[in-house]
């Protein structure tokens, strides 16, 4: 699914009026003003009318964009899914071999999560929501298995690889980084990045060895 | 903190009267005609109307009651969390060893991953949000994690370890099988309860392996 196609399922505003030529820059200001208080306050607690002034229009021209918070708070993450891949990708397209691509990957993980601090904690909780791409969290998880699945396959090395058992350590392999980030934040005083990495790269080789010679 | 402390964080309704002798049972049908609504159809369309009307009170009577759906769905998770912890430490209590506690301790959640279906899926996404006792899924994570604690560190073997290892081994521990369980109930096409409790066997194996020689 295209992810511009990604909406929010349930009711629709009723008798909304569109923009024949919407501006994509208002557009932008409004998706921003709403990641900004998101990254400050988190999700539950964001108005529609505190979006609308950081972002310099009337809430009458934001309801001409969206269809409300849900559907901002979808193309926020959308948007930041995207960014987040680019990163990762950079961070491991020059990589000499898939062992430090791997690595790489994870160094700008946390680098993306130390930078966004507790507002990585208000888009991972806030992230369950229904969409017409199913689960927002979840669809948010397969693109970035996407992109982690060749590694891993490489990773595991030249004989043949049941697909069940490669889809799973995938989806582990996000569901761990994932959450002991999340962990960390919220731990600074108790763990460092360095011992957080250590522990993430000791526990991939052995599920990795583990799975190859089975 | 008591869990029947765990109260959502929000303003509260204003002027809520509070009953002198509360009703036990009117209080239990609430919160069982919630937990059913909630299995059926997800959090995002529990309606305050539909819960009283199956419950057999007014809407009024449920104010008395409950602040609202929040209060109601954290009343939910609270108790869900203690009777998960009880089948879980009564699965393991009789084990062996600390091995085959491990096992069945994730055969019995498995049992119960498969007994709830999407209502595990329901509650697994609408389980963040903000409580007296922080992020209600975190909240929940802790009190798993306290059960499981021992059963890591006796697994761990003898030697000396490092805390932060065992905690972070615990988290991962968690966060693996909470997702694998949901990646499982969402493609029950493509991959077999057994193929999973294998996939988590090994790995949990390896993991151990490499924590206790290093």
């Amino acid at each position: 699914m295209d992810p511009l196609e990604v909406k929010p399922l349930g009711p629709r505003r009723r008798g909304r009026r569109r923009l024949r030529t919407p501006n994509p820059e208002v557009r932008r200001r409004i998706v921003d003003a709403a990641g900004e208080l998101i990254l400050e306050h988190g999700v539950p607690s964001l108005r529609i009318d505190e979006v609308a002034e950081l972002a310099g229009c009337s809430v009458g021209t934001l309801y001409l964009y969206f269809d409300g918070k849900d559907e901002i708070f979808t193309a926020l993450v959308v948007e930041q899914t995207a960014q987040l891949r680019a990163r990762l990708n950079a961070a491991s397209d020059g990589a000499p071999d898939h062992a430090r691509a791997g690595q790489r990957r994870l160094a700008a993980y946390l680098d993306f999560v130390e930078q966004t601090e507790r507002g990585f904690l208000h888009f991972v909780r806030a992230g369950s929501m229904e969409t017409t791409a199913g689960d927002l969290n979840t669809w948010a998880f397969e693109q970035h298995a996407n992109d982690l699945r060749p590694i891993l396959k490489e990773l595991l090395g030249p004989g043949p690889i049941d697909p069940v058992e490669l889809e799973l350590l995938v989806q582990s392999n996000l569901a761990v980084t994932q959450h002991l980030a999340s962990y960390w934040l919220e731990h600074r005083d108790q763990l460092t990045r360095q011992q957080l990495e250590q522990f993430l790269g000791k526990v991939t080789a052995a599920v990795l060895l583990a799975l190859r010679s089975s």
